[in-house]
């Protein structure tokens, strides 16, 4: 069986291809896959599954602690990008189900015909207190507050099918992305836990952005976190109504745009590569409890 | 071309087989591949090339800055498990050139006759001021003291065919290994740079011990580091003389011992495994300027 690599802006997976949806994925095979030492690693597994009205089911599970994850903006340009590279479908709008629902996906080709960047409409961003697990805080001027350490956090919880919660700073190098990312994360006013992004504002359409991934930590780029940001800061007036908004992560650079209505999608465009295909050692497979994984 | 993962206790490689000897590596195709985000990711790679007093010349490129490195031990493991596995060759007893010299490693092999364990032969250790690059510091009682920030810090050089510095402390899990390490790394003391190993010492066979890197950073287990403080150790008088001693790292545990004789060899004992095989996307390769390696 072959297991490929890839990355969309160093958010970088293990793309697993399960046609027949014969493979079940534990956290512990997840687990070992990720682990960059030991294993092949990546920030998490995307399996690709059959489905019933999408091209494929993306089961995207995560590598810090094996567990199934709604939606990946990243994870759904990579596997738009591995179906048309690899055949598996020839339409040029990619039909993805998620645990967060279809998304749809084109493609930009340049000059040779190779993929240059995918566009995923993300779906339209829902907010707090409606349609978001956010439990806690004084709301002000629309921002929420949350009191950690005897300090005032203020953000704006959006959910993108899964949660976040959208800060601003005056620079996000400087921000304390891996100190106070995971306290708010396993906030008590997040029941389900929560991704948090670190924004500064550069212009009305330029942002730069850090993002803690909820079971991951720090991550190089997260797609929804850029969509969510986009969308909240939109609706709070930070940004222009539905123009392309360039995003810069520590991984590279992002756009994202969102209508402002509240049906109308984010749509998220960047580049998605696969470095290499895997054949996993049978030893190892074996060694780590993945030799059903070999068998299939 | 085919490329593999593989790691000795969590210090992970992606080993390159160049039977030719036709694969020019620089700096940037090293640092493109272990990069662990953006391409398949490891500490290092282990070029095999053709050597001529021995079966295979281990060219070893750390991936921090994609410079040639003088020796590597869980390399060596790495390397003579890679030969047998692959039939490179048949003989029990492994040459191994390096940098260093040539080594030897023999196998331990399972009831189902897999290789369990690879014993390497790591030569005598060095000690300062003959043999290593030290140019600074007083000597007081057989350590050397360094100040840094104001602080004395005492520590034992030694080489290994790289440079190490062995310090002391209570507890490794609690030594400044990230902050400490780098600064004694870029020491002028160490004119070459060096690698710097915090131990504590258990009983006279059994040591806790982190590594800095040099180049690299903090790494899961090193095999020169293992027996460089295993011959510092017993020469200091801390270790009993030419018993197996056991040095547990973050990554696992393995197995050193030194007879004392200023000719007798470090033989270093681990576990060396092969995660996957890798064949790299050659769009991913073209882009990351590797198009000559997949011509070879």
């Amino acid at each position: 069986m072959e297991l490929y690599k890839a990355h969309g802006e160093g958010n970088d997976f293990i793309v697993l291809p399960d046609p027949d949806g014969r493979i079940d994925l534990d956290a512990a095979t997840v687990m070992a896959l990720c682990d960059r030492r030991f294993g092949i690693g990546a920030d998490g597994v995307l399996r690709l599954a059959p489905a019933e009205d999408a091209h494929v089911f993306m089961d995207y599970r995560n590598g810090g602690d094996g567990a199934p994850v709604e939606m990946c903006g990243n994870g759904v340009r990579v596997v738009a990008r591995h179906l048309l590279a690899h055949g598996w479908i020839t339409d040029e709008v990619l039909r993805i189900d998620t645990r967060a629902g279809v998304r749809t996906a084109t493609v930009a080709r340049d000059d040779e015909g190779r993929i240059a960047s995918v566009t995923v409409d993300m779906g339209p961003p829902a907010f707090a207190p409606e349609a978001l697990p956010f439990t806690g805080g004084e709301v002000r001027g629309g921002w929420h507050h949350l009191t950690i350490d005897g300090t005032d956090v203020a953000l704006l919880p959006v959910s993108m099918g899964n949660p976040h919660a959208v800060l601003l700073c005056d620079d996000p190098d400087d921000a304390p992305v891996t100190t106070l990312g995971p306290v708010i994360e396993r906030s008590s006013a997040f029941p389900k836990g929560t991704n948090v992004e670190f924004v500064a504002v550069r212009d009305a359409h330029t942002l730069d952005l850090r993002v803690w991934e909820r079971g991951v930590g720090e991550t190089m780029a997260c797609g929804t976190g850029v969509c969510g940001a986009v969308a909240a800061l939109t609706a709070a007036g930070h940004l222009d109504v539905g123009v392309d908004v360039t995003v810069r992560v520590p991984g590279g650079t992002l756009v994202a745009a969102w209508g402002g209505g509240p049906d109308d999608p984010v749509l998220l465009t960047g580049p998605a590569e696969q470095v290499a295909t895997i054949t996993l050692d049978p030893d190892w497979a074996a060694r780590n409890g993945l030799a059903s994984l070999l068998d299939t």
